[in-house]
């Protein structure tokens, strides 16, 4: 599969090319929304509690978002979750977790198996999180960056008592243009600077990487979350990046200036959010170390995953707030 | 190299053997010592000056080692220093960083010539040190173990004035277990963690490696230098995996538990001794990482090399002595 991504997913420069998401319907709450694969007349989804299914990897950054977003809007009591085994072999990603290796709901053993169905000529990396429709069995959506705003803005009517506005009309403006950055700079800046196959490419995407930790930095000196006061997407997708960066960025794609743990105001900062309920209860730091050091043997051919680093600090004080 | 490594240096559990050194002959100067290749009647090397040349690389452990004993007892005044380029291809140590690319004295382009000239059989890595007489161009020695213990016993009547006792003789047995030690443990130890081709092996290798930093971190925090307060071989052997240690081990072998600058003992100690004339002053940062990311293939296929991490703590006050 990594080798797959070396050739199919790189640039002319050496650089990594992220593949587009395949599958870009959308789950909407008003009649205006666009016409998709959907079963009303229009090809439209609807919202409608205990129809979908979420497949996550407790690895993956992307699938974490919606997993974290799915617990703090307290959607998880009407969308349900399947999680994926962390390695992803030739085969891709496997039920391997669960009785008789199988989702118990949508009775496959291979996420490739409910792409192929959607969509039989599908030759990319089958990818999480995909939004599954458990009627149909079609992948409604794997289009990461619209599925966490999505539940934040079309499933308003399920949200928990008390739920937060993860992506606040008000702060729109700023809030997309800095989730465009950290998207650019942090969350795919560490896969550019992993799988770059050229000095250089790899080079630009560390500069880029550490330079926004800096500015991001200088901005949460002064401020608990991203926007303010209270948490946004923007931390969310911060949050999977840094979550993860000792154990897995720092020596597998060599974002290696510093450690998380020496960048003192990040540190805090994913410290308190790690402490915070919905956040540090869905990170498992093995199922990150598996799956990176196991996964992509254009990398790391050994496939050996490194015993450390010491991550006991994540439940120290964090002092913020 | 690499490769060829993993399939000749790898034990039956998937752990890196090293081969042993092929050119075990010894410059003495006692009359009573073993004969060997050399060419007086016994076939011994005499102690002779502007007779032999030092081939080190900047980058390996094993070769600095000698490097920093020749300054410490200002032998460089009568044993000559050639430097290889710190990348190792297919054909081995090269002279590229001379003129012309060839060693000015031995007039070779590649190590492996000299190591050819003394044994047209030897099939096995060809490493540095190597101490080579400069009068038939054979290799005396490429035994990187004994060959700084000669320097500070053998060579005595060429010791610069105030020149350190590295080897002193009240304190062998204890200081030759402690080396023994740290050999298996720490100078090897590292290479057995980045080498190890199974899980199991490379767990074994991390555990005692870091277990054994531990006592090192204990044993120092009461004393300046391993033996008491006083610069012997063993700080020298310590020194030389733990400048590397940031910069290569803790990425590229995964020896990642903590970094050095995490470990406030070792990394006081370090320093120390970084500061002192004739260590830090042979450290080539550029170099170290250089080779290391751009010579093994089999663990880093990319060869790209890390930007980081950041080494400007290195003259930072140590606080020790």
């Amino acid at each position: 599969m990594a080798q797959a991504q070396f050739t199919r997913e790189t640039g002319s420069g050496g650089e990594f090319v992220r593949q587009p998401n395949r599958f870009t319907d959308r789950i909407t709450a008003d009649s205006g929304s666009a016409p998709g694969g959907g079963p009303d007349a229009q090809g439209r989804w609807p919202v409608e509690p205990g129809r979908y299914r979420l497949i996550w990897c407790r690895a993956c950054p992307w699938a974490h978002r919606a997993r974290i977003v799915l617990g703090l809007l307290g959607l998880d009591e009407v969308i349900s979750v399947g999680t994926v085994d962390p390695i992803r072999d030739e085969a891709g990603w496997r039920f391997t977790l669960d009785d008789g290796g199988r989702d118990p709901v949508l009775g496959v053993e291979f996420l490739a198996e409910v792409y192929r169905a959607t969509d039989p000529d599908y030759t990319g990396r089958v990818t999480v999180p995909a939004l599954v429709d458990t009627v149909t069995g079609r992948v409604v959506t794997n289009d990461y960056p619209q599925i966490t705003l999505d539940l934040s803005t079309q499933w308003r009517a399920y949200h928990r008592p008390g739920a937060p506005d993860l992506y606040p009309e008000a702060l729109r403006p700023d809030l997309d243009t800095l989730i465009a950055e950290i998207f650019r700079d942090v969350n795919n800046g560490v896969y550019r600077c992993g799988f770059a196959v050229t000095q250089q490419a790899y080079d630009e995407a560390f500069t880029n990487l550490f330079a926004r930790l800096d500015l991001l930095s200088q901005r949460l000196a002064g401020q608990r979350y991203l926007m303010g006061d209270a948490i946004t997407e923007a931390d969310v997708r911060l949050f999977t990046t840094l979550v993860r960066f000792d154990a897995a960025y720092h020596g597998h794609f060599k974002c290696n200036l510093r450690k998380l743990t020496e960048m003192p105001v990040l540190w805090a900062y994913a410290r308190d959010l790690f402490q915070t309920p919905g956040f540090g209860d869905t990170v498992d730091f093995d199922h990150i170390k598996r799956h990176y050091y196991g996964t992509h043997p254009a990398i790391n051919p050994t496939g050996i995953v490194p015993l450390g680093p010491d991550l006991t600090g994540w439940t120290a004080p964090h002092g913020r707030g």
